[in-house]
């Protein structure tokens, strides 16, 4: 295995950080690098100060950080290089490490190594690169219970379970001729039946997941003039000094985000709706239609009470989302909600707090606060997994129910086994699988 | 003084890190910290694994590394935090610190306190930021050339010189009833005239410094269709693809930098000048010459021999610049160099490389490659101080000229003496000038 260098900080920074991984990653280190004592001589985790030299010449004034195998990020020998985020210097220093026989990383590198080195399964190097994206508390929490091995404990449990069945199964098996049933039947079916209620709330989950994640996309719709301009400036302006705190660089980019409790949420204003004859305006509502397409959650924003037709027409049209019927103007009239959706009845302009909306938004996107410490999946690949797992388990409950030979069921089962396996990783073996994981990854991790 | 922390690194990396220095730096992180090991134990340049902590949630994974004092960048005891670049933990983990007692660092402020413990002068920590800022080479060299103390050396010895002078001086003063003249005058002289020298060099090294650090900007002027884009386009084109090597992503934005010999050039293209009544036209013209006023260099493009009214036009407007004049279109015709100016003869469509223009263009700008080892101003402060002991040195040598009294001399020498040291620092004790000089720092450095 060659080593491998990267620069793994962003440039423009006070300190700027070079990898170094492999098994000679010390000693080609060492041939750049002038210190008070000599790299060899450092035991892991232990630091030196002294110069990188391209020959005779100064690059820079670092600190040398050591990393014995199997005690590193990777598992391997690694060094880390620190010093001044210059383009420059970051760029020199990984040209001398090149020009000594170091290959430059590729993105993930990093990682897929210390998952090849048993360091973490697979969906806890996933997780990894979402740690590094996580711009706000959710986000972040969703992903490092994943990197702290979330999901993977819970695949744990459930192959054991599967194990449990399958030796049960087995045993049968062998003792076939004497047509012995160890395995209840109905205790197999209870078995398996938990076991897909706990794939199927892990399938669940993914919608919240995926939300956290992303962000959650809001679509405000409704007539003109019922002040969906006005709801869309509070629900931004009321939460755009928190995101500045945290985020100040990207406000003015994604000036349509906001967070409600540590969630990101996309609102984006629409057209007004209304029945016209007017071609250009008829474009627009279209538009709109087709932007629901988009959004996860539906704002639908009235002043008076709705037709017939316009709560049929809404139904059609939001399908499959979930829809909050939004009151405005409870300062000049008050409208009884006749539709079927959910609502809030609030002043855009003049409440002093839109908290009531916030709380329905955050709880019909997400769901209930205290939920959140259940294992979420976020992560599209092990979503997929999930639904052919799920499949699989379904077959072992036919194949239980239509009274199929043990041998059969043992076959699904041990399917079921391998196809959830692949969320942690334990039997991919397949390069492909590997690379279009890890090529998501920044470089440098 | 209070503990001060700062991120330290660019956002969007793999890895970020959290810089902490002051007194209670190590007890304050120990409070956010569940290590294998607790800081206190470890020895200086020691490093810890483990995890930042809000009360029972994890933050992050996080590798903690401990300076002692004095054996720190900034003298005092300090830590530095690695973890994951992600804005939510960076910022997290800055807050908690802040939380525990901590004061968030302003910019500059680690080096600043590098400056104050004596780890190094004034001159050095300024040159901190142009090493972190430095794009190329030939700024990166004079930064760090400056960093290492260069001209604080060169300073030195001019010091002891002046010390030196000053003692001869002061013996005589001792023993002035005896009417002894210690200091034989013309040897005074010739010690000032060697220190104007080397104070001169200085000054005019800054030209070049300044042309290094900032680049040097260059203006193509000449009348209509002599060839000035495609000139540009090759000055460009030629460099873009090492330019991008370095620096691919502000390509983009300053689209007319190319470099030469690792020296950055900034071209400016320009309305071609020539004789007209049109007065749209002329205002093009009139910005041409105002845009020379910004210009270091001025490549006057020709392809035939100019009239002597337009010769004087161009020296009268490029009084104090240097100009090149570059005889285009070689292909067609051979015009002579009928200008007082340096000229090089090209075809800027059909030359496969314009290597003698470049060659011509960086020594007129920069001078000789090979001077390059020399010490260099690039600060614009160091440059106005040397202004002043410019001055004083003048003084001096006008008292020896006009027998001034020895009383009279001693005050000038030590007024040179003052002025110099305020590049080092050695004398300066005012808030005011170190706030202003490390403002100009980023957060974390």
């Amino acid at each position: 295995m060659s080593t491998i260098c990267a620069i793994a900080t962003s440039y423009g920074g006070a300190i700027g950080i070079i990898r170094v991984s492999g098994a000679e990653s010390i000693s080609i280190t060492e041939k750049i690098f002038k210190g008070n004592r000599s790299l060899a001589e450092l035991t892991g985790y232990e630091m030196c100060h002294g110069y990188i030299m391209d020959e005779e010449t100064i690059v820079d004034e670092v600190i040398v950080s050591k990393f014995v195998s199997p005690n590193s990020y990777t598992g391997e020998d690694s060094v880390e290089i620190s010093c001044h985020g210059s383009i420059y210097i970051l760029n020199k220093v990984l040209q001398l490490l090149i020009e000594h026989g170091c290959r430059q990383a590729t993105p993930g590198e990093f990682t897929k190594r210390a998952f090849l080195n048993g360091k973490m399964d697979l969906s806890q190097a996933e997780a990894v690169a979402d740690v590094i994206s996580a711009e706000n508390k959710a986000s972040h929490d969703v992903a490092l219970s994943q990197m702290k091995g979330g999901i993977s404990n819970e695949l744990a449990q459930m192959r054991e379970q599967l194990i449990h069945i399958a030796s049960l199964l087995e045993l049968e098996l062998d003792f076939s001729e004497e047509d012995v049933e160890f395995a209840n039947r109905a205790e197999l079916q209870s078995l398996i039946t938990s076991l897909d209620r706990q794939i199927m709330s892990l399938i669940v989950s993914f919608r919240k997941g995926k939300a956290i994640k992303d962000g959650v996309p809001v679509i405000i719709v409704g007539k003109t003039n019922v002040g969906k301009s006005t709801l869309l400036n509070r629900l931004l302006d009321d939460e755009r000094a928190i995101v500045s705190d945290v985020h100040g660089t990207t406000r003015d980019l994604i000036e349509d985000t906001t967070t409600i409790n540590d969630v990101s949420f996309r609102f984006i204003d629409t057209a007004g709706l209304r029945k016209t004859d007017d071609v250009v305006e008829n474009i627009g509502i279209r538009r709109t239609y087709d932007r629901l397409s988009q959004a996860m959650l539906v704002l639908w924003v009235i002043d008076e009470t709705p037709s017939r037709d316009e709560i049929d027409e809404m139904r059609k049209q939001c399908e499959g989302k979930s829809v909050i019927l939004v009151i405005n103007k409870t300062d000049i009239r008050q409208v009884q909600n006749a539709t079927p959706f959910p609502a809030v009845s609030i002043s855009a302009q003049y409440d002093e707090s839109l908290q009531p909306l916030e709380n329905m938004i955050f709880k019909t996107a997400i769901g209930e606060t205290n939920t959140m410490t259940d294992v979420i999946v976020s992560n599209q690949r092990h979503y997929d997994i999930l639904l052919r797992a799920k499949e699989s388990v379904e077959n072992i409950s036919s194949g239980i129910h239509s009274n199929l030979p043990s041998e059969l069921i043992a076959e699904d089962l041990k399917n079921t086994i391998h196809i959830l396996a692949e969320i942690t990783g334990g039997e991919i073996t397949s390069t492909d699988v590997l690379e279009s994981i890890f090529s998501q990854f920044c470089i440098g991790k």
